[in-house]
């Protein structure tokens, strides 16, 4: 029998165990889908105390139910480790680690690279393994398919199948979940995407098979190409807004009212996390390779990157009205991460304003209920400040930057000095308070 | 009694008239609609030919239906007229008049200009003023606003009222038409809202007011910056993944799976019509009196004006590949509408692809059933050519550039030497077929 039809008949028979590479936002609660379906789970991370954690039941990702967790730990189905040696084990490898760009915003391929090289080294012949990490068309194939087969001496096609498909993960969404979100999936060849699409079934509703790697991977490029692009073109729109005295949440609600061809999107103080400010930039450095300027991207790049200075321009012109400066105001930012009701503050323009307003001389604060501390881009430490009357009054200004459900806003208004609202968070009408 | 009170009077008796400003795509539905509704409506039109075919019941626009034209000018609730005296006859005046760039894109204020200045001198005072035509933000207030009361002598707020609602006609849509698509509103103060809003649910279902004129130009204007930038970004993004060796309709059908966060957009020849090409070049004209430079709608604005330059570029490729030149072949471009299914060329995409191809050489045909003759930019004047097996068959190329529904698509593939398509008109695969 073919590598191909032994692996689809272990699969097919429930007779195969799934590796996960990456144990994070999106590794941990597909280990868990999996493992919840039945499946014989293993997870990989390099990290020992993550790998503990999770073999104790103890949950560190705001998507994964507790529960679900502890079960799938009791009944075994889930385990971690981080003993790479031990993909030998596994007959399906999914790879779910972060794909981040430098401080220069090129991507950094070590984590994938690493992760192939770890399964390149140990995988067994007939495996299945798929990328579920964003990254820039052709990774899949141009990437890791020289370094998976330099490793371990395989051939693609015939001794391991390759597929490509991403994650959709949106943190903090209750109604789309891992298991719900259509996945969309492109095997490097045929064989390749009917093993793909046999393991996925296991656990997701629904599968959109494309034909291709590289389809799958335009296809999470465009989607937050799309988020970033729309974004950006808010912000410049309310920037100019702002200078012809329209209010352009009012605009927004507005424009809302066509039935059809609108989609809105919110001004704010700049994307974060990580996918939006990152993904479109995978293209754009892989589209140098072929002469080409992604135009779109590199202008509402360029936005973006400028939003968490403008913030700072307006916090000045408001304090200025009130004959005070920057330097030497007390300025609580309210919330830091990257947006409402999650505990991840990655890439969150929160702390670039932070970075700024200190550098400029002011005295920062920040309160984050699910956030006790953070490390800023320019090595700055804060701990969250509780929100106390007191603590509120004393502050010259509060700056909301991220709208969490639990603030108290009328409350925080009324005992506020100033408030500057980046996220439209304040309802009613104010004299303290000033609107991006 | 204040004028305000004996307007508002004489609108919740229907005691009044409406006046109706240009006759066009967007006037005649509204004239038709208030009239169907029992209004009492005058429709103004400078040209002759347009009055009089409306008084013979002649229908000249798509969106109109031919029994209810006929109906409201044999109950005589519709009349047009070419006497712009007449507008002393009316309590309520709309304006829809064409609010063009030109060629330089700069904003061709005249027909608004125009319509002021014979409201201004004909009106009786307690009139209702409305502007629809879209327009960049402030227009309402700083230029149209100054020109009645000049006009006039009369004075708004206490002679007359004016506000802004923006048409939303989606030409060809057969879901939304003017009387379900949510009209917005916004009045010159409260007096004039609510005249405003008194008139038009005379007409239109939902009506929802915002609190200026000038958030209600801004909506109109999102609305359609919001296509113009998502068209461009997946025309940039698509002119990449031809260079990538990526189906970009099959990235755009999956990533259509993602259920939150993501609209559709398709690839195309460039944007044309009468509202995208030139909404967005409004708001960037008005954004330089702010010192403010808009470089989504720059960058987006970029990208479309190069667009029919690049399908040229893709036609000589594919000619090229075929060991032919543009010079001296046949080319046969099917569709010049600047969409599927309407008889409006303006600002289409198809003639500026033409004008290009017959300066490099070529001898250019085209075909659409619902317009039987053009003119392009550079003054050349085709006439529609039969669709026959020999015209197809004589042809070097057939360029797919709108794809209307009648369209035999199968057919035409069948007879034509070879194909480019703009548009994933194509479903089947062929040899003969190249994609944009």
């Amino acid at each position: 029998m073919s590598s191909f039809q032994e692996l689809k008949k272990k699969i097919q028979n429930d007779n195969f165990s799934i590796g996960i590479l990456g144990l994070g936002y999106v590794g941990l609660p597909l280990a868990v889908l999996f493992a919840q379906k039945g499946n014989t789970v293993l997870g990989f991370e390099k990290s020992d105390s993550k790998t503990e954690k999770v073999n104790r039941a103890e949950n560190y990702i705001g998507d994964v139910e507790d529960e679900h967790l502890d079960a799938v730990i009791r009944t075994k189905k889930l385990s971690a480790t981080s003993d790479f040696s031990r993909i030998q084990e596994c007959e399906v490898l999914i790879i779910c680690v972060p794909t981040p760009l430098d401080r220069f915003k090129k991507p950094d391929m070590s984590y994938i690279q690493g992760a192939c090289e770890e399964i390149g080294r140990y995988m067994k012949p007939g495996a299945l393994i798929s990328l579920e990490s964003t990254t820039y068309p052709t990774t899949t194939e141009d990437f890791m398919l020289p370094i998976l087969e330099k490793e371990s001496g395989l051939k693609h096609g015939h001794d391991f199948y390759l597929c490509y498909s991403p994650e959709r993960v949106d943190p903090g969404n209750h109604s789309f979940k891992t298991e719900n979100t259509p996945k969309v999936l492109g095997g490097l060849g045929e064989e390749a995407s009917e093993l793909g699409m046999l393991v996925y079934q296991k656990a997701i509703k629904q599968i959109h098979k494309v034909s291709s790697p590289r389809i799958a991977e335009m296809v999470k490029i465009l989607e937050n190409t799309y988020r970033l692009v729309n974004i950006s073109l808010i912000n410049e729109l309310t920037l100019l807004a702002g200078k012809m005295d329209i209010n352009m949440w009012e605009v927004i609600e507005a424009a809302k009212t066509k039935p059809f061809g609108f989609q809105a999107f919110y001004p704010g103080p700049g994307i974060g996390g990580h996918c939006i400010p990152l993904d479109p930039f995978y293209l754009e450095y892989i589209a140098k390779k072929y002469h080409f300027d992604l135009t779109m991207i590199h202008t509402a790049g360029h936005i973006d990157m400028m939003m968490p200075h403008r913030m700072v321009i307006k916090v000045n012109t408001i304090l200025n009205r009130h004959k005070k400066s920057i330097n030497g105001s007390k300025i609580m930012i309210l919330g830091v991460a990257y947006k409402p009701d999650i505990s991840d503050e990655r890439e969150s323009p929160a702390l670039k304003i932070m970075d700024e307003l200190v550098h400029k001389g002011a005295e920062v604060f920040y309160h984050d209920p699910h956030i006790p501390e953070i490390h800023t881009e320019e090595g700055q430490s804060f701990s969250s400040t509780p929100l106390t009357k007191d603590n509120i009054k004393n502050m010259d200004l509060v700056v909301i930057v991220t709208n969490h459900s639990v603030f108290n806003v009328q409350d925080i208004v009324e005992k506020a000095n100033l408030v500057v609202d980046m996220r439209n968070a304040v309802k009613f009408e104010s004299e303290k308070v000033y609107k991006f």
